[in-house]
C-alpha cells in the first residue's frame, strides 16, 4: 500500500490555513508530524464547511487563536496510528469527532451527557493532548481546531476523537455526520416525547433542516419551520415541515412567539433554536406551551451575547435547555447513523447544495453566506 | 349544628382588607355571600403569611388590584356548599388551593403539569369564576386573591380550588401545606434523580428549608444551603443541610457559583432558587454541573425583572426550569402530604416561628421581614 511509505514520517501536503482573525484561508504546504501514542493520522478526503468554522475565522469567537487549520466536519481514511490505538486501523474509513468519547472520564461514565472531558483542555487551546501541535508551515507551528482540523489533506486526532464507519458509505456525504446533521438528529431524538407532539424550528439551515427531518422521523404531529428567507419554505417542506412561517411577514407586526401561540392553541410542545441569535432563542422559549413546553438551544451565539426572559416563563412550566453535538456520543452512535443513511432512513445527500475543491475553499465560505446554500462539501484534492 | 343557621345567608365576619398598594391591612366587617353553584364557603381558622401576600400588598406586583382580601395559605372548615359540589361537604377540614385542579381541562388532562386552566382567567382578576365577588364591605365589592382570600374569617372558593384533609391534623399547622412547604416538596420530589445527587439551595426561608427537608427525605448525597444571614445555618442544618455557605463571606470576593463549582468538583447536580432574586437565579444555574445540572426557579421575581445567562451555559448541558406550587396537584396530592406529616415523615411544625391573631396580622407581616421568622401563622379569631 502506498500509505505504508509514510508511516512514522512527516507528511507534506496542502492545507487551508487561517493566519489571523478575519483573514481568508490560504492554501499552504503543511508538514504533518506522525501520530504519537493514542493518536491517529487521517487522510482527509472531504470536509463540510460549518458556521462554526466561519465564526472562528471571522474573529467573532473571542477564544479563537491563530494561525490555525479550521474544519471539523470531515471524512477520511486512517493513514497510520500511534502506539496504543486499538479502535481504528490504517485503511479504516473514519469521521473525526470534535466531541471526544473516552468512555473513562466522569462525564462519559455519568450516562447523562456526551461532553467527554478527556481532551477538552488541550483541544480548547488548539493543541493535541500532550500540549503540542502536529502541524508546521515553514517551521512555524500551526494550531489544531476543535481536535479535528479537517481543512488539511492530512490531520492528526486523538484516538478518542475518531470513529470508523461502514466503508461502503460515500465519504463526500457522511462527512456531514461529523457535525450538523448529527447535532440536529440528537437534539430531537434524544429528547423524550417528540412523537405526536408539536414542534417549531427556528432557522432552516443545515441544523434546522436536520431538526425538521428528525422530527418527521420520530413522527411529530406538526412541524412548523420558521425562517426570514422565503426561499427556505420549499426546503423545509421537503424535509418534513407541515407549516412555514416567515416572522418578518406577520400581520400587525405581531411577535413570532405570540403568533405561534395563537396558531397552536397555547404554544408548542418543543421548540428548537438553530439560528444562534439570542433574540430568537428567547422567542423560541416563549413560544413554548405553558406547563410543559421545552425549548432547546442548538445554535452557537456570538461571544458575549446573553439570553434573557422573565422567570415567570419558567415558573409556569417551560424548560430551557441546550445541546452540543446533539448529545450524541460519536464513537458509539455515529456508525449507526451511517447505517441509517445507507438504509435510506436519514437524509444526508439532500443537504449538499455546493461542492468545491480545496483550492477554492474560500468560495465555499462565500457560498455559505448565500441564502441558497445548505451545505458546501469540499473535495480535499486541489 | 350552628353552621346550619348560616346556610344560604350572607355571613358578617372580620377580614383583613388591603385598600391600596403599600397600605397596611385593615380589619373590617365584611359580608360574605353564600356560595353559588360549584363554590364552597369555608370558615378559615388559620392562615400563614407568605411573601407573595406581601409582594401584592406592597404594590410591587404590577398586576395587583385593590381593594382586596389577601391570603392563600389557609386551613378551615367547610360551612356550606353550592349546587353541584360533590367532593367536599359541610364540616370537612379543608385547605384552599390557589392552583386549582379541575381534572377536565387540557392542562389537567395532559399529565405533564399542575397548572389547571379552569379558573385562571377570573382568579387573575380577583373574581369568582362567574366574574363577581362574594365579599363586600359597607356595600363595596372587595376583590378575591389567588382564588383563596384566607385573610377573612369566611371565604368562598371554587370547588376545584379546595381539598379535604384528615380532620385529625391540626389546621394551625397543615394550613402551611397550602403554599410554601408543598411548593418546596414538589420542586424536589417531582424531579427525577435527586437521590444520591448533590443539591444546592439558595435562600433558607420557608421554601428553601422545605427544599432542604425534601432533598434529605429523598436521600440527596450532599445538601448545600446558601444564605446571607448567618443565623440561617442552624436552621438549614436542622432541616438536613450538610453544608452552609454565606455568599457574602467568600475568600477573595469569589462569586458564589465559582465557589460552589470548586467545592463540588465541577458543580451541583441540582440547584434551587428560593429567593426570587434574578441575580441569584443566574448564580444557581451557573453553579450546576456541566453536562447534566438542573436548576429550578421557585422564587417569584419582582415585576419586570429578567433572568439572563450566556447560552453556552445551556449548550453545555445545564437545564433551566421552574415550578409553580411545586408541580403539585392539590386535590390529588395534598391529602397524602397531610398523612406524611401525621406520620412524622415531613416536617411542618418546625417552620412555625411566630403566631399572631387576626387583629395583629400587620405585625405578622413585620415578623416576616425579620431574619428570625420562617413562618407566622395567624389565628383567625380576633
Amino acid at each position: 500500500m502506498a500509505e505504508a511509505d509514510t508511516v512514522g514520517k512527516v507528511i507534506a501536503c496542502k492545507a487551508a490555513v487561517c493566519w489571523g482573525a478575519g483573514e481568508p484561508l490560504k492554501i499552504e504546504d503543511v508538514e504533518v508530524a506522525p501520530p504519537r501514542a493514542h493518536e491517529v493520522r487521517i487522510k482527509i478526503l472531504y470536509t463540510g464547511i460549518c458556521h462554526t468554522d466561519e465564526y472562528t475565522r471571522s474573529g467573532k469567537d473571542s477564544e479563537g487563536a491563530f494561525p490555525v487549520i479550521l474544519g471539523h466536519e470531515g471524512g477520511g481514511i486512517v493513514e497510520s496510528v500511534g502506539e496504543g490505538v486499538t479502535d481504528v486501523k490504517p485503511g479504516d474509513h473514519v469521521i473525526p469527532l470534535y466531541t471526544a468519547e473516552c468512555r473513562e472520564c466522569k462525564f462519559c461514565k455519568s450516562g447523562k451527557t456526551n461532553l467527554c472531558g478527556s481532551v477538552r483542555a488541550t483541544q480548547g487551546k488548539g493543541l493535541m493532548p500532550d500540549g503540542t501541535s502536529r502541524f508546521t508551515v515553514r517551521g512555524q507551528p500551526i494550531l489544531h481546531f476543535m481536535g479535528t482540523s479537517t481543512f488539511s489533506q492530512y490531520t492528526v486526532v486523538a484516538d478518542v476523537s475518531v470513529v470508523a464507519v461502514n466503508p461502503t458509505a460515500p465519504l463526500e456525504r457522511v462527512c456531514l455526520l461529523g457535525c450538523g446533521i448529527t447535532t440536529a438528529w440528537g437534539a430531537v431524538v434524544k429528547q423524550q416525547g417528540v412523537k405526536d407532539s408539536t414542534v417549531a424550528v427556528f432557522g432552516c439551515g443545515c441544523i434546522g433542516l436536520g431538526v425538521i427531518n428528525a422530527s418527521s422521523l420520530v413522527e411529530a404531529s406538526r412541524i412548523i419551520a420558521i425562517d426570514t428567507n422565503p426561499g427556505k419554505e420549499a426546503w423545509a417542506r421537503k424535509f418534513g415541515a407541515t407549516d412555514f412561517v416567515n416572522p418578518t411577514k406577520l400581520p400587525d407586526g405581531k411577535r413570532i412567539q405570540d403568533y405561534l401561540i395563537e396558531i397552536t392553541d397555547g404554544g408548542l410542545d418543543f421548540t428548537f433554536d438553530a439560528t444562534g441569535n439570542v433574540d430568537v432563542m428567547r422567542a423560541a422559549l416563549e413560544a413554548c406551551h405553558k406547563g410543559w413546553g421545552v425549548s432547546t438551544i442548538i445554535g452557537v451565539a456570538a461571544a458575549g451575547k446573553e439570553i434573557s426572559t422573565r422567570p415567570f416563563q419558567l415558573i409556569t412550566g417551560r424548560t430551557w435547555r441546550g445541546t452540543a453535538f446533539g448529545g450524541v456520543k460519536g464513537r458509539t452512535e455515529i456508525p449507526g447513523l451511517v447505517e441509517d443513511y445507507l438504509n435510506g432512513k436519514m437524509k444526508v445527500d439532500e443537504y449538499v447544495t455546493h461542492q468545491r475543491t480545496l483550492s477554492a475553499i474560500n468560495d465555499g465560505f462565500h457560498d455559505m453566506h448565500g441564502g441558497s446554500c445548505i451545505r458546501c462539501v469540499v473535495d480535499m484534492s486541489l
